[in-house]
């Protein structure tokens, strides 16, 4: 018998029939001779009535009484999926969060895994069952509700495959895989028969919403052999593995590319130098809860400096508030900004082994007479800042030049 | 500080404006100065909503999943109730019936409450906080979610008042109190100040159904001070009372008259004689799940005995086929039956000190021309079975010749 994990989400249990159509699917897989426990969110639309019910009552709802309300929304469809399971002859039990003990810390809505006590979950498995637990919950050590914010669901599944050392935890979702970059740009773009957990972080980061960031932390962080699935459509997927069981020699140089548009670039220029400047800048802009992505300061001459960084393009105006005032402040020049730029990055641990793909990737973005902007860059990552008007032909030239189209060993 | 619980049916809290009405209500009481526990059920139409969904994917739903399914009802109530309370600038709390410990046996969808751990109820009312329990759930000794059944949120308030010692249980429902009866057919009918519980035990059964006969039994048994109020409208409501506080030479002869339409009568007649024969006859009626009420078993004459037996209406037919095919079995004479009958029964305690009701009660049918079919008698209680037809002039005879028009001490 193999232990897996399965994990579907509001959409695939959004009515009486996508929850049947998910009981046909667990069984046959369990006739096949897999042993299952299955994670659910839940239905579709659930939680934002739930959402708006509260409103209806406080502007800013108490956020443990908001955990409360919330988590009904998996505890229905625990048990309308329980149902739908014995109805066809499948013995299966449901579990809230804490009738599981998903332990987490005691923030309300953002809550974190601690532990999970698997006792039940393998004694039931043990007995043939079904077990349907309840994504995005928990308990806290005090016994009150806790939420693991929007996504949970897919870190739920993850600890529970940790805790019970399945052999494979399955995000079913609405896309068939991970892509080398958004096929809505590249047409050529191709499923990944597999990917690293360190790549889809930084994939997962820059945009690609297809699994939560914390999931592939919490597998990273426990080897859990993770596959991203359709739940509309027979695949397999793909396959995110770790570093220690791939020989990155044999890697592709790159996995992939991401891009995300609606970013906007600030600069702060002519302030005089001391040491601090960055500090003196960024904090008033992360007091007002805006995220800071690349940030570049210029050498100094003359005892001033300039300052630039990019923000979500939604926090714009309040970023260039912020630094209008400054200015006076810190007696600096001006400021300039602009809200017309986006970010590609290409992604691959092959990077580690292999040198030129910055080369490559400015040779190419160069060839299309493209502007690079800013660079910022990781161990397994290079990203540029460039003209938003340029990012179509930007991901396309780098696609190609990167061989992505080309099936990879 | 006077410990009080009270608790709000679905069509109390059946709505945002409701459950707002419901936290301004509270505060008020809290700012006089009592500490609160409330107990809350299902948004009136919710459970409905949930079972028609279980419905849809199963005949019939497994019972543990069905109690997993149901009791989110109750958690979207305490949810949103403690954040009217909190939006109103007071501390609450919400609590689940297994987060209270609301410890009852294992029989899914009809569990019996065994005990409450009211160590975090105490904590929160010394902390100045008003306390909302999920009412109509608990959970048993494995964790596993149960429900009470139906109206089983008058149970928990009950339990939760007997567990925190409280001063008074106050049960708001949509009638202001208990009358001397149904003010429908009797116009003169009057709200009762008080009624001990074993007379309300009395009527409940006989279908006053005010207040869940499993409460009564409850509150009956750990003596709490249970008062009946309206949730509409201002008032004292009733307050029901036990024997011993009572000096039953001053109660009142008799506090009601409870009636039930809809009731059918079957005989089978001329059945030879033999020890048993009300077992060989009510036996398969039984294992039919059918109710039998009043039993008239006529003297045996000649070897020949005819067994009288009431049953609800709706079980008419049914238990008319299981005797046709008893008077086979049985070789017995025929059956008869009518299906136009009624029950009216007179309840008080005082009948255990003053002779004379079952004569006043003959006496008054006798001179309104109203025949009695059976009667049935027990310490506190006369109920006679008389046609249909004659059913509002019986009751609004009795009503008058008993004196209950009339304020009493």
């Amino acid at each position: 018998m193999t232990l897996i994990v399965e994990k579907f989400g509001g959409t695939s249990v959004g009515s009486v029939e996508r929850i049947n159509a998910v009981a046909d699917h667990l069984i046959e897989k369990h006739q096949a001779g897999e042993q299952l426990v299955v994670v659910v969110s839940a239905m579709s639309g659930e939680t934002n009535r739930l959402i708006k019910l509260a409103h209806e009552i406080c502007a800013k709802p108490p956020a443990r009484e908001m955990d409360v309300l919330v988590s009904t929304g998996e505890q229905v469809t625990i048990a309308l999926l329980a149902m739908a399971l014995q109805q066809r002859g499948t013995q299966a039990r449901s579990y809230t969060g804490g009738q599981v003990s998903i332990k987490t810390d005691r923030v309300h809505s953002k809550a974190r895994i601690l532990g999970i006590d698997s006792a039940k979950i393998l004694e039931d498995l043990a007995l043939g069952r079904i077990v349907v637990v309840a994504g995005f919950q928990g308990i806290d050590d005090g016994g009150n509700i806790t939420t693991l914010g929007r996504g949970g669901s897919d870190t739920t599944a993850v600890a529970v495959a940790a805790a019970i050392n399945a052999a494979e935890c399955r995000i079913y979702t609405d896309v068939d895989g991970i892509y080398t970059t958004d096929p809505r740009v590249v047409p050529e773009a191709r499923r990944l028969k597999s990917i690293t957990a360190e790549e889809m972080l930084e994939l997962a980061s820059l945009g690609a919403k297809v699994l939560q960031t914390r999931s592939v932390e919490f597998a990273n962080k426990y080897r859990v052999p993770l596959r991203v699935l359709s739940s509309f459509e027979k695949g397999e997927g793909t396959l995110i593995t770790y570093d220690d069981e791939t020989n990155s020699m044999e890697a592709p140089l790159i996995s992939g590319i991401a891009f995300q548009r609606d970013e906007a670039k600030l600069t702060i220029r002519g302030i005089p130098d001391h040491p601090g400047v960055a500090h003196t800048v960024l904090g008033p802009i992360s007091e007002s809860h805006i995220n800071v992505d690349v940030i570049l300061q210029n050498a100094s001459e003359k005892g001033f400096t300039d300052l630039t960084f990019t923000v979500p393009r939604g926090d714009y105006e309040a970023s260039l508030e912020i630094l209008q005032r400054l200015v006076g402040e810190l007696n600096a020049q001006d400021v300039k900004g602009d809200d017309k730029i986006a970010k590609i990055s290409v992604v691959g641990v092959g990077m580690r082994s292999h040198s030129g793909v910055a080369n490559t990737m400015f040779k190419t973005l160069a060839d299309n007479d493209i502007n690079i902007q800013m660079i910022s860059t990781s161990e397994i990552k290079i990203s540029v800042i460039i003209d938003e008007s340029k990012l179509e032909t930007a991901v396309q030239a780098l696609h190609a030049a990167f061989g992505l189209d080309k099936e990879s060993g």
